[in-house]
Formats: C-alpha cells, structure tokens, sequence
C-alpha cells in the first residue's frame, strides 16, 4: 500500500523523536513554564524576525489553535470572515460557532478569496443601515497554504491586508502547513509575521507529533493563558510541545532548520508526483504549487487504485469523475512517488476496453 | 533541588517512550482510526471488564476530557454536580461554563461529597415548586483520587451510584490519577466501570506524555467523534495517544501491566514520605493515602526549605502556617524521597531560636 | 409624513388594547400559568387544526422564538440549514450562533430555497467521508413569507417537507408574518401545522404590542419552560402575551377572527399599492405578494420622496437605483396608500430634466 | 382567595394603561427608537441625576437583563461574584452559565454578602498561585432588595463598592424591586448611581406589564444594541416599553411620580401585613422591610390557609414547619391586608387541639 492520503500517517520526525527522548527525563515545571517550552517560543519568534513584544503559545492541534485564536480576536459584537472552503467553515464541526462566534462564508476561488471580494463585501455590510442588527465582522481567516493546496502571493496578502486595516479588521492566517508555503512561495516568514495580527505555525503536519505555534507579532491578549484553559486547551506537560518545536527551529550550522527542510521535501515530493501524473496525462482540479495535489481519475481508473494507494476524496466534478487529494509529508520517499506514478500509469494504459474485459 | 511540585513534571515513563519509538515510522491513518489506537481502546476495555458495549476514547488533557464528557452527558436543562473542591469547580478556568453548563457546587470535606448530603440536595432541589427556574442536578462529578488526594472507598461510591440512580443522575468520575487510586483504595478498575456512567483513565500523570482515556461502559452519546471535534479536541495524530496507551496496559507475562505498577510505586513513594514526615512531627492538613500529601509547615521552616525542594502552594490555614502538596510520580526515586525528608528533619531540626538567629 | 417603513410602526390593535384594559385588573399568576394563557394557547391549537398533543408556548419577540426553537430542535451535532437571505442568518446579530449552533446558509432566489437545492446539498453532505468533521444539518428554517415578500406555495412546502423526512431532518416555519401570508398563499394553517416540526405565528406584526406563539404540533422538547428560562426569554406577567393572542384568534360570530382580518387587511392595502405603483410605470425587484413590496427608484426620484414617506432601504442593485421596502399592516388606510400613489407620480412625473433643474 | 404570591400578579397600574391607550394610535420607528423611549430613557437619567454620559435601555424581563448586563461587563476571563441565594445564582436556570459565564457563589446571609466576606474572597482568589487556572473575579451582583427582601444599608453598598474598585471589579445591582427598597431603605436613586457600574430599575414588579430599564451610569459598553439583539432582546415595538417608563417616571406637580408612589404603597401594605402577624404572634424567617415578608408557620397551620390564600412556597426550616413568601404590590388594597391578618388569626387561634379534632 502506498500511502498518500495525507500529511499526518507518520509520526514525528526522527529528530523530533531524538529530542524527546533526550530530554525525556528531566523533571519540569507545567503548563508551558519549563525551559524548553520558552527557548521554543524564542526560536519561534526568531524565525519571525519578531523581538519580545511578540507572544508565542504551543498548543495541542489545528482546529483548537484556530478557534482559541479566533475567539481571543474578536469583539463579543464580531465574527470571523473566511472561504466557504476553509477549514473553520467546513472542516471543524462548527467548533468556531460553538464558541458563539459567527463565520461570514465567502465563496472562494481555488481556496482563496480576493481583496477586491472582500473590500466589496465589507464595505456592503458596514453600509447597511441594518448592521446592529447583523454580525460585524472582525477578522479575517485565510488559510496558507489553503485547503486546495493553493498560495496567497505576497502582493495578494498585502492587498487583503490592507484592505482589512481600512476597514479595522484583524488578520488571522493559519499555517497548519506553512513551512511547505513558505518552501514554495514568495513570501518569507518575517513578512508573513508583518502582516498578521495573529497566525499559526504547524507542527502537526510538518515533523511534530502534535503542536501548533500560535504567535501574536504585537501581544497576545490579556490572560491568555486563562483563555487557552478556559477553551479546555491547557497542556499540563507543555514540556512535550516545547521540545519538538526546539528541534523543528534550531538552527543548524548553515542558517537552515529542520522546520525549512521539512517543508521544502514535502514540496519536492509533490513537484514530482504532479510532473509524473501530468506526464500520465492527468489533469488536476486547481493548480497546487504545495504538497496537496487534486488530480481528477475516471471513476473506473479510481476503482482499480484502491486497495493499493490510499488517498482522500475530495468532491465529484460529475458522475463520472472524482478529485482526490494526495498529500505528501517529510516521510514521503522518491521511490514512493515513482512508484505510485508507475502505478497510476499502469491503471491508465490499460484503456476503458482493457477495464471493461477485466471486471465480471 | 528535589521536586514534589506535581506528579506531571516528568516526561513519559521510559517503556512508553521505547513504544513510541518502535512505531514512529509506520504510516497510519489519523483521527484515532489507527491499529494503535484501536488496541488501546480494546485494552482499556479489557482492564475494565468491559465488552464491545463500551466505547473508549482518547483525548490530550484532563480538563478537555472532563468538559467534553460532561457536556456529552447532560441534557440540556441539566447541569453538573460536583465538591466545591472539584477541579471542575475550581481550576478549570470556567471550561465548564464555557461550554453552557452550571457546576453546582457541594461543600467539600477533604475533598468528598457525601451520599447523604448529595440526596438531601436533591430531594430539595427536586421537590422546589421553582424547578424549572433553576438548573436541573443532571450528573454528579466526583474524581476518585481527589484534589486532596483522598478516596472514595468502594460502599460510598455504591451510595452515591444508589443516590444516582434513584434521582435519575448519572455518574462521572474523574480519574486523572486512577491507577494511583487503584493502588491505595479498595476498589478494583472493573468495579469502578460498573458504578459509572463514565469516566476518564488518566495517562498523563500516569506515565504518558499526555493523554486521558474516556470511558463510557454502556456506550457514548451519538456521534462522538463529532462531539470530540466541535470541541477542538479531536487528535490528527491520534496514534501518539493510542501507542502511550497500549504501552501503559499491555499485560506482561504475571497478569500486570505497567499502568498498575505505575500506580503502585507512586502510591509506595507517598507513603514512604508520609511516614518520614510523621516521624519528624509534621503534621497533615488531611490524610491523603495515596500520592499527594499535604503537610503542614511553620512559614519560617517553609522558607528555609525554599530555593531546595520544589512543592505547590495549597492554602494558608492561619497567618504563620502553610498547606503545601508534595506529590509523587513514577519518576520519584526512593533517595528522592529520604533526602527530602532528611532536609526537613535538618530544617525542622534547627528549632524557632536558631531560626531567629540564623535569619538577618 | 407617510408611513411604510416596516409593520411594526403601529401600537397594538384597538381590540387588543381593547381586551388588555379588560383584563388589566385581574390577580393572576405569572409565567403563562394563567387562564388567558392557557386560553390563547388553546385557541392557537384550534386554529392550527391540533389537539392536546401540540404545545404552544407564547414569547415576546421573534429573534427570541426563533433562537429558542432552533436550539431546542436541534441535536449537539446538528445545524440549521437556512436561505441566505433568512432572518436567523443576516439579521438576528449572530443569535443563533451565539447559542452554540451554525447556520448552514443555502444561496436564495427571492429569499427562497427550492427542494431540488436542498436535496444536492444534503446528499453531498450525508455523503461526505468527512461529515465527522462537518456540522450535520438538522433543521430547515425557512420563514414564510420570506424576507423578501414572496410565498413557497403549497406544494414547495410539500417537496421540501418530504425533502426534510428523507434525510431525517426538522422542519422549522418562522411565521412572523403569518397572518399575512395565509391571506395571500394557498395554504392553510393546518396544512402548515402538518408539515411542521415546529413554526412560529406571529403576533408583534400581526396587532399584537409583542408576542409570538411557538407551536409544536406533535408535542415540545423536554422542560420546555426551562429551556426558556434558560434562554432568558420567560415573561413574569405571561398574561400580557397570552390576553394579546386571546383576542388575535377569539372566533366571532362568523366563523373568522382578528388575526385573519388582520392578514386580510395588509395584504389588501399592499396589493392596492403594488397595483398604483406598477400603474405608474414603477419595477419591482421581485414579485411579492404579501405585505412587503420591493420597488426600484431612482436614487434622484427617492431624495425628493425623502421627508415625507417613511421606508427601510433594501439594497442598491446598481449605482442609480435602490431597491427599498414598503410595508403595510393593520394600521394602513386606503387613503395613506392613495396619498403615497399620488406622492411617487408626482415626484416620477417631473422627469429627469425637471430634476436636474431643480437641484442647485 | 386572597392574593399575596407575587408582585407579578397585577397587570399594570392603571396610568401606564392609560398611557399605553393615548399613544397607541401613533406610527413610531421601531427597536427603541421612538420619541417616547428616548423621553423615557432621560426620565431615567433625571431620575438618577445623571447626564448625557449615562446609556440606558429598555428590555423585557428581568432574568434577561440581568444576563445582559452581567455578558457585557466582563472580560473573558471573568465571572460574576454573587450570594448564594442570588437571583443569577438560583433562580434564572442557568441562563448565566448558558452564556459561558461562571456564577462565583459567596454564601448568604439574610440574602446578603458582606464587604469583609467579599475582601477576603478576592485576596484569597487574587493571590493563589493557580488563578490562571481559575475564573477572575469581574463582577459583584448583588439584588437590591435581594430575594430575602432585605436591604443593604447606604454603608454597607459602599464598602461593598469600595472593595469593587480595590480590586478592580465592577458592580452591578438588580433593581427588579427598586422602587420599593428605596421606599424603605436609606438610599437615594443618585447615590445607588453614583455606586455602580451599571443597575436595573425594575417596571414588571413595579407598575408595568413588562420591562426593565438597564442604565448604565458611565456609559454602555460599545455597539449595546448589538448586544442586545445578539441576546435575542430587542424588542421590535420598543414603545411598548418607552411609554410604560415615561408613565412611571414623569414627574407630577408634587416632585413625585408613580414610580415613587407604587413603592411607597407596597412597602406600606407589606409593613402593615407584618404588623398585623407579628401581633398575632407569627414569627419570621428573616427581618425584611420592603415588600416581600417570609412568615413561618407550622405546616397544621398553613394546610388551613391554603385554598383562601395564595403564597409562595419558600423553604422548610424543620419537618413541621414551613416558610412562605407573601408579596404585596401597587394593587394590594389595605382591605386585602387586613382579610388576611384577620385569616390568619382565625386559623391560629384555632390551637393545635382545634386543629387535631378538626381534622378527620
């Protein structure tokens, strides 16, 4: 079974383990005090380019990161505006919404949604003589890389940016994936950092066991530690997140750490599972430059896949063809792409009239 | 510095740690759907006596493991019972309330609630002619061990379950610190299942990195995985906790499992300090058998032990007098243990006079 | 100054107040316990064709009614599908949600959404190998009339009920503007009754000072009162509702009451105004048949009705012209729809050169 | 059947029916907009002695204003500090905790909380090494006559006020019964504003048939409105409750108005009825001078009332005995008063012989 079906079937980076296992013995304060637990955070906001006035919180997942972040953001009189297709809108079993915040869906375009959309949009709401009686919105929520895989350009990013400061609207990004977009766009962290009012830096799917950095460049709000407890998300051993984010960041002798070479693997990898499948001829439902690809299979062609490759389902274009998502991680390996790319062509050049003949 | 400031300052136990070393590599599906995962929650199960009719759950920490299920057993008019002592009550930052529900709190003693004192509340509260102005008692919490370290023993649990059941309550119990509470008390773990509606087996301060097990014997509320998820609760990786688990409870060879000598050796530990301390004339705010203890110091002696041994503050009963909270671990080693207890002997030793002199 | 702003301008209706000052005097216990109540509520039933198997309960406004019986009827993990032009999704501040619950928005066609629509939406939802982390639809909302004036027809409701039973899902009827609607609709209120899992029939806009009854025709959710109470919505003195709907549904002699002379009555005077409108060469941006009527103007012509007519601004389609609302009620008189008629064909009547002339 | 249950049992005084009746025929903007609420709201601030500074707003009920009042007041990390036996604490069915907000329980004391009590809470709290585990301390509530019908003295407010402001927490007083504890207490209307951050100034209990008046001495909290929708309390008709304040609050000839005169009365109907009992030798749960008077009688006693009188049940204090609540209001005649007293001595002069041969 070859396995693509996403970024989070390994556990974590061997030197991630390392360092867990080195520093498993030593007896630490909780709750995120300990010493490796700050150094992270200090690593964390290095990488930024970001000084103390930065806050920096290691938390245990993606969606937990996402909602604590958004709830501490906005104005009990706000909601958060995202993509229909982000993951707080779809993906999150309302979990935003549970904590009484409203997310103003957006139709999205390849995953993102454009500062044009969105000036538009809020310059519509603010105008409605109705608005106390709607949502304000408060913040917006781009996911980078998003869901489809896709990148908001720097100047993209600046144009929302700016287009949020004019109308008083936070900036939220979340970074589940983001050492891959930074491997694979034109943006470098410390910009990114200079544009958010928040956003995330993600373990999870990028060498960690679990953990998610979740970095404030002006300050976090008060008691945030409170907070974070308060929506149930308090690790007692934060030593656990601490320390596989020390391994991530630290920079080794070349100014390179293992956070940047996981993320442009994962690049690499998908680079070449989409130049081997579009050499296959096939196609793709978006353009993805990161580690998600969305190729679109003959249902057939599918069927005889299964069982041998694992992906994920992503939508059904018409009755006769699916988008799946295969995701590649740093524990993907080259011969695992070839010989997937093998396997696909194999499926592919048996032709409509082989499958026939081959099904009872 | 000694350290018995809590039982989570230590990593995870070293088999634990060898087991996640020994299936990091493996590529497996996420959310909990993993063969790790699974195992675990079928040796959980099995520790308890319990069928196939059980579901078992795993989740990171203890206060999203206690909102999580109180919430999922509670009606919507109901809320939870608990001692006023109870974490729930006290030191979750309100997560209870936060997702809606009324803790209604019980006055405590040495962190106990009793059956008598449960059923007067709801034989009053129930026969209110204001019922439906007031929050229905839908669930009562007890954690078994306490705060205060101490134990239900096995016919106050069945008095409370009596109480329960006659006034249509389910029961919780929080077992952050079971395994410890299974050593000391006289209550086995398939006991303990069979007079809850539910409850979690902790792991994190029973040698996981983290991790809860949430139990629930006749089976959780619909849709679990979804209620775990609008939570922001929900693992990408949950392997990383089905590994810890299988690790704690697989059986070896003489019907033990490490869970239990866990358990055992953190409940030895305590014991053996209480005993130390006895002797040297200290005194105990309550009398806690299993790994936490709460001895009682002149603030004078407190300072000098200040900057040497690590504790946690628990309350000032008068104005030269602290409780403070020594707790165990599987990391506490038996010379921990006697070279604390001689530090305090030499403390205690030094007598008021000397202290005077010794001090500027 | 003419009035056509919303149908909430007026007081109650004289024989509402009527019975209100013959009441007033009267020493009755609170909460809806009182015989008006318990009367009003009978008289609700009877006019919806149930029996003692419905419950009604009678709140002070519509948001509220709304909010309560969405969260009432709905699962933890379930949602409430809505038009995204529906009351609960635009104009409620975000209520919805703050209970905990997402509303799952549906793009509409003249406020309305179609059982086709429905049906797709569900079945890629249901179908979905993800819907763990979906939030479940649970409930339809849709208020009828709509937002937007117009009326789903019989057999709309009929398609989207049956719609609704296949995937298991409640179906909700805001009747805010009930009255109005059954005047204009081929509908009957046991028919709506029928098709229901629940609706609303709404007294604020209806003659009533405040007041909505909440049905549920096959029985209310558990502790219902309390799930008001807890909602913050239970009226001391719910006689005041209670007297109100008495005299909105008492039957006269012949076989008709106050509420359907009522909904008569607006919808008549809306109609004479669409008819003198339309006579006048004004558009509409939909054709609504009930008490709300959309029409287009000039932005030049609407400044010079500005000051002496009363209306709520809808929307700008383009960047001359505003779509706004007129509303009629009980209140309206032929002569203040013959007045507005002879005001807009003045202003029309001076053409664009006129107004040019007449601007500095 | 004499009527002493509640202060809810009336309708609403005769001049505020009076002036619902003159302005009904008026066509008026919606959502507290109107003429006659925005009088209303300045009678309220002459009321008060406040200025332009000061926001106030009309709601509905009292659980409602409440809960709006307490959301808006605190910051996230916060709770609301009440006595046990406070409204919010008791008797609003956890619409608090609905809101995400934790109730801190002090215990009571004749329905009060205590300036020393409350000081040390808040050190305790304050100074505990675990408070960002904990739920701040953001708010006092306190009733004002609480649900015991007592007072608290014009000195024991400010030390109350003064322990709020050392340790920066706000307070806010339930005025449902405002105008009768001004009747009997030694406080004026302007200092009570002068001590809070924000009160209610009740009408359901007080002359109306609904509605609160919500003030804000300092001013609201941003975009209140919103607040208030989001909480589902806007009501449509404001006017309703704008017309029923302006009846109660416009001044007569005489510096007086009904606001003052309708406590005034209760509170002498309620002394009164005390007197007449206390000479018939009755005893009293607590010493309470405003409107709501909790006489004990044995249970013998009360079986023999019961069907002549209606009262509330309010707690046991023994097996044989039993504290009701008698509640006089603006509709209490001095005639009903002396009926009962007269009842009363009736039923107790019977004896207990009496009373064993007269039942079967």
């Amino acid at each position: 079974m070859l396995h693509f079906m996403s970024d989070y079937m390994d556990g974590c980076h061997p030197e991630v383990l390392e360092r867990l296992c080195q520093t498993n013995a030593e007896l630490l304060p909780g709750y995120g005090t300990d010493p490796h637990s700050l150094r992270a955070c200090d690593l964390v906001r290095q990488a930024c380019g970001l000084g103390g006035e930065a806050d920096v919180f290691l938390l245990a997942g993606g969606t937990q990161t996402n909602v604590i972040a958004i709830d501490a953001l906005l104005a009990p009189w706000e909601g958060v505006v995202a993509a229909s297709s982000g993951h707080v809108s779809l993906h999150e079993a309302g979990a935003v919404e549970f904590t009484g915040r409203k997310v103003l869906e957006l139709p999205q375009r390849e995953g993102k949604i454009g500062a044009g959309q969105l000036a538009a949009f809020l310059e519509a709401r603010f105008g409605d003589e109705n608005r106390e009686h709607m949502v304000y919105p408060g913040l917006v929520y781009l996911s980078w890389p998003t869901e489809w895989g896709t990148l908001y350009a720097k100047e993209e990013l600046a144009a929302l940016r700016e287009v949020c400061t004019r109308f008083g609207l936070r900036l939220y990004v979340d970074g589940a994936r983001l050492a891959c977009g930074l491997a694979c766009g034109d943006l470098a962290l410390p910009e990114l950092a200079r544009l958010c009012d928040a956003f995330s830096l993600g373990g999870t799917k990028q060498g960690c066991l679990f953990g998610e950095a979740l970095v404030f460049p002006q300050g976090a709000p008060a008691h945030f530690a409170n907070h974070i407890k308060r929506h149930a998300g308090l690790l007692a051993k934060g030593r656990a997140a601490g320390v596989q984010f020390e391994a991530l960041l630290e920079a080794d002798g070349a100014g390179d750490c293992l956070y940047w070479r996981i993320g442009r693997h994962a690049a690499a990898m998908a680079r070449l599972l989409r130049e081997r499948l579009a050499a296959l001829g096939v196609t793709f439902a978006v353009d993805s430059p990161t580690n998600q690809i969305f190729p679109v299979f003959e249902d057939a062609a599918l069927e005889r896949l299964s069982g041998r490759v694992s992906w994920s389902f992503w939508e059904k274009p018409d009755a006769s063809h699916t988008v799946v998502r295969l995701a590649t991680s740093w524990a993907t390996r080259q011969e695992d792409v070839e010989a997937l790319a093998s396997l696909v062509g194999e499926v592919l050049g048996q032709g409509p009239a082989a499958r026939q003949g081959g099904r009872p």
